[in-house]
């Protein structure tokens, strides 16, 4: 399926009316399913749908389990398939039989605990609880000039949002500033997911020497998949959110927010940037 | 519970390293619990866990049950009540009891029908059944004057946003340009739930003489919800997507993007607007 949708539009200004071909960024719904259960009596269950552009969509997948806790390891994964008639919005998991799969898990998400109720207390605290990658010391440095730089080399990258202005994009950089990933979407946490997707099956994971890059906004969402997929140092375009900030820190994770020009502000972790 | 959190933070710049505190869009869990049926044996059931800027939390809940096809009138509500202990992160509406509550409706969402299967045809197909207010003809007419004015009159009433950076924003018009209802929230469709949920409160709805302004991008889940309001003209800062224009195009809605400076560009319903 196509990333960009072509459609007619009218351009006004103070002095012109024209008509104009205009491409805009491709949405449509993906459902997740995974196939779990020894191989007699296996069992399909549909997980997620959300509305992504297409395009990575196995990736897209393999992430969103691994970013939710629901799997540990790209190993898990025997198969994943289209399985939609005439169409590739449904994707199917097929998990290795010996999988132990918390079907609680699917079931919940990062807002709530069964234990905590709803607070954002909880909600870190259920990080806490789903992250399967043990907090580690590091030697991790990083120069505020190679970060002056970084923004600019993900929008050479986004070849999607340079023909429509609509797409949010994620990037992940080696500690020497070079791009190694990048993912685009609709929805800020399905580039994510893409991203964290590739790297899993790349063998990348944890990924602990290499710097995430968010186009916009730093919500709790994109920290705490970051946190599940052992990233220390996130740097976002945009604001931070008070709850982001908050996980960040809980996590011993540099969070840099409004990195624009050669200016950005440090929420967590400044110990990581060396001035 | 604050809109906007107090940090710590450092500033960088090429040449100077500043400590000083910066405000953060707060960022918390709501969850949206729904009591309903006779009287002797009433339910609570659990619909929506969402992450929100705390404020206006009663108006997010009814306008997230009206946008999702779940209640059709604000007489439907008996009360809104906070039922956290010692915090306000869960609310819970509490139902007339003769509303019949469709319980299918709370458990699936506008992406998937169970009819149709999972695509974009089938979301906007999925809006047409839940739609309770009838396609009517109109004679709404809008200068592209009085559009070019609508971001800066949004803008100065964004108190939140001027503090952090971080919120979408969203603003309901008058056809004279008066702007009657603006919310913000970290997500954009809380914010779009707040304004509906406030309209509904003063009894506005539908809205079909008004004009919706969005402070970011346009996907098809903000138009959905504006078109499940009788919203007839929406107008946004940043790009729709392509869902967002298909399901404008199918309601006769005239769907506005990049409207910035003396410029914008109309995807759909140009009937609408005078140049």
């Amino acid at each position: 399926m196509p990333t960009t949708v072509s459609t007619q539009i009218k351009k006004i200004t103070t002095d012109s009316v024209t008509e104009a071909r205009d491409l805009l960024a491709a949405e449509e719904p993906l459902e997740i399913r995974v196939e779990y259960g020894p191989k007699k009596s296996r069992i399909t269950k549909s997980v997620s749908v959300t509305m992504r552009t297409p395009g990575n969509d196995f990736e897209l997948a393999a992430g969103f389990l691994f970013t939710e806790g629901i799997i540990k390891l790209f190993g898990e994964i025997v198969s994943i398939k289209s399985v939609g008639k005439g169409n590739e919005n449904i994707v199917c998991v097929s998990l290795h039989e010996k999988v132990d799969l918390n079907i609680a898990k699917l079931e919940r998400n990062f807002y709530t605990t069964s234990s905590c109720g709803v607070c954002g207390k909880a909600s870190i605290e259920a990080v806490r609880t789903a992250c399967n990658i043990p907090e580690s010391f590091d030697k991790l440095r990083i120069s505020a000039g190679l970060l002056y730089g970084l923004p600019g080399l993900l929008r050479t990258q986004q070849a999607v949002f340079e023909n429509t202005g609509g797409l949010h994009a994620c990037g992940l950089f080696d500690m020497d500033g070079n791009l190694k990933i990048m993912r685009e979407d609709v929805g800020r946490h399905n580039a994510l997911d893409k991203l964290v997707g590739a790297a899993l099956e790349m063998g990348l994971l944890p990924l602990e020497n290499y710097i995430l890059l968010l186009s916009g906004r730093a919500s709790f969402e994109l920290v705490q998949k970051a946190v599940m997929a052992g990233i220390k140092i996130v740097a976002a375009v945009g604001a931070p959110s008070s709850l982001a900030a908050e996980v960040a820190e809980e996590w011993g994770m540099t969070l840099i927010g409004f990195l624009r020009g050669e200016r950005f502000n440090i929420y967590s972790g400044a110990e990581r940037v060396l001035i």
